[in-house]
């Protein structure tokens, strides 16, 4: 067979092993105070058919679906000019039945109504797992990518959102990543839109408003405009925007100005007593009410939830909020939930940018033998079988190779010591140990130097 | 929308919070083991190009590939009657570019040899992912399942298959699986060829003799007849099967027979070093020279080894070997690789079968605090802040229901303590702690319940 020049698809990652003991840190961080928090995981597969898939995301996501050919002889059973005159997005379905995840939160809905009966209400489940996306590829967007998705289902409690913040809040502690929470309500949002009359343009408000950070005002304005809100009513808008102060002055602010919208009472009484229950959390993030804070909407029916990081420009790293009718599309009706998702590799490039990942993060095992030979290591190998049990990470260089080349293999993997046992070692029953980092060597008998192992990890 | 039914893909499954503590207690102990030894992580995409998996696996393996149709219109660009044409399988590579991971071998290859300058060798690595596999889905095979393989690409020596054999022995003896691992060396089948005079017929006799366990040696005889080895040749082949005895004698009595083929002397050779260094290793596991074990072959060049449970039907559980060019497709030549895979899907169906897991495995948070309501649900708040602060997973019950509903939840989600406090309690400083197993309940200081904790972990 011809040489094949090897490579992978675009927007596709391969992780080599430094790149995955900093994202194991980042994993295992957020893992560590999902479970702590009580969240129990779970995994879906990375196929689902595609019914369950479309209509879930939009004309645009249903595009961005990857999808599975059918196997076998995928064309048999339909004549072949259906496919040219039906377009490529209809000819798609008559060959494909599977595609890929597209998130965490529509196999998660789909899961919960297929083992319903299995369940405990509330359900607090996480997931960590892959998606894929057939965006164009770009600086920081990947077609694959993996999603830490927290959720409960089946409570309407505000004490699960305020639960849900307590978790962003340690996740970036233990990190050591600087966040500000942004917070708002979908109630909010429509008690605005109610505001300025226009109840039933709220999805093209809200989705207008989003922008408000990344465009400025006279950009939404023009959005608004085009909408078919009059400039009466956009200038009505104004002074929220203009709402600054604690969040108990936005909340006063607001509840003056939406007195007359039910929405708008309801949304900012939830609000208050969410930043209640945050009072008693002693969060260390600062935590915000941001009324121009709409996630997409659609989706969401009550809180939502941004975070930013404060020492960089990625911006968003994580978020979420409560939607109220998630699993009704697959036959469960009126079930709340709410649930929020960390974008590990954002995360990932704001700890690499502000270099915050622990030096540990990259490191191997801890010891190497040199290999002089046949008998020096069936030698090593016995004190390599005493150190393994202790739970102790070491390594014998599998070939009898020059010393030099062994040590710089033991300094490019990061031993931290390297031990040394020739001929002369052995008779004098002695082994020569080297620290790699200052250079020293000692000489320490085989029976101590599991102590020696021991007290240094 | 009309409600759908909820379904996954056939031949996939969802695996819901105590399956996934099971699973993640197997994967958990692999990667202990993998780590301990200095096997490094390494993750590649779900997706390859198409280029990469096909030809690798054989004619049916290209069939059982997973392929991913072409985003945006795929059907640009060429005539459809040539879809027709050609046939499913042709047609199938003009409308798709990319396929699923089918294992993680040859990604693995790919990897080594596009890095190959960021790599230092001998690389060990350990990679656990999901493969895709178009099987026809029966009890214990499915369409996604995960491999857990470490190998050591860049040496020769056999000191890899020593440690490799040394991990599979202590991730067994972790799990508590009794084990047999079984060893052959393809140099030994190959003299085995030489023996009986049909050197070229290498592959065919491997592959019957490879079926010598599971349909007896009327079948593989039969079968050695139709690939056109005489009636006399295939009688040679009869003593070797008889060979018994220990690891020792068998290679006596191989080095005999097999003494005029220099393949079968290497492989002797090696197999008898091989048993050496196991020596050293006091391996827990009995290790046997098995020469009817070929694992597909084609593949090895070296050592075979597999594993099979003792204390089941289920069979094997995990195998490798070594094989001498599998980056040489790839463009980088003579690179000597040696590997074992672990099937993790099998293994949880042992230690299902055989009750091997842990009860701690399947367990949730250790503590559960009643919400009588919102104001003795701001009190429990502060003292979880407490526990989550000290590393303790507990949980506050996010809605005030009856006492019944929130105790049959904590009891359905194993709870091992519930915190009782009302206004009662609040108002004496003192809360009452259920012990969900004995059924007692003591009266403890808010103060005191982080030491009770640390103390019951």
């Amino acid at each position: 067979m011809a040489v094949q020049k090897p490579g992978i698809p675009k927007g596709t990652r391969d992780f080599g092993p430094e790149e995955m003991s900093k994202r194991n840190y980042i994993f295992h961080t957020i893992k560590r105070v999902f479970q702590r928090h009580g969240y129990a995981q779970i995994e879906t597969p990375a196929m689902e058919n595609l019914d369950t898939l479309l209509g879930k995301y939009g004309e645009e996501g249903d595009k961005l679906l990857f999808k599975i050919l059918n196997s076998g002889d995928f064309l048999q059973g339909f004549d072949l000019s259906c496919l040219q005159s039906s377009g490529a997005n209809a000819a798609s379905l008559l060959i494909c039945e599977k595609g890929l995840r597209y998130d965490l939160t529509v196999p998660f809905a789909r899961f919960v109504v297929q083992h319903q009966h299995e369940i405990q209400f509330p359900f607090k489940r996480y997931q960590i797992q892959p998606v894929w996306r057939a965006d164009r590829p770009q600086k920081g967007r990947y077609r694959e990518f993996y999603q830490c998705d927290a959720d409960v289902i089946g409570s309407n409690s505000l004490l699960n959102e305020a639960d849900l913040i307590h978790i962003i809040d340690e996740v970036f502690r233990e990190l050591g990543i600087r966040v500000k929470i942004k917070l708002n309500n979908r109630r909010i949002l429509a008690g605005i839109a109610d505001y300025i009359g226009q109840a039933d343009k709220i999805s093209d408000i809200t989705v207008a408003i989003d922008k408000l950070e990344k465009v400025g005002i006279e950009a939404v304005n023009q959005e608004l405009r085009l909408k078919g809100i009059a400039d009466e009513e956009i200038g009505k808008l104004e002074p929220l925007f203009d709402i600054r102060g604690s969040n108990r002055e936005k909340l006063a602010k607001l509840s003056e100005l939406l007195q007359h919208s039910q929405s708008g009472i309801h949304g900012i009484g939830e609000a208050g007593r969410l930043l209640d229950l945050l009072d008693v959390l002693q969060l260390q993030s600062d935590y915000e009410l941001d009324i121009s804070l709409a996630r997409g909407l659609n989706y969401y029916t009550g809180t939502i939830i941004e975070v930013k990081a404060m020492d960089t420009e990625i911006g968003s790293i994580c978020g979420g909020g409560r939607y109220d009718d998630l699993t009704g599309i697959f036959g469960l009706k009126d079930i709340s939930g709410v649930g929020v998702s960390f974008g590990a590799d954002r995360i990932y490039d704001v700890m690499d940018q502000l270099q915050l990942f622990p030096v540990e993060a990259a490191s191997a095992s801890r010891i190497m033998f040199v290999n002089f030979g046949e008998k020096e290591a069936r030698f090593c190998l016995s004190l390599l079988v005493k150190l393994h049990s202790a739970g102790i990470a070491a390594e014998l260089y599998p070939d009898a190779a020059k010393l030099k080349k062994q040590l710089s293999y033991a300094d490019a993997r990061h031993f931290r010591y390297v031990v040394l046992a020739g001929e002369n070692e052995m008779q004098e029953g002695m082994l020569i140990v080297k620290d790699m980092i200052s250079g020293e060597q000692v000489r320490v008998a085989p029976d101590n130097l599991l102590e020696m192992a021991k007290r240094e990890r």
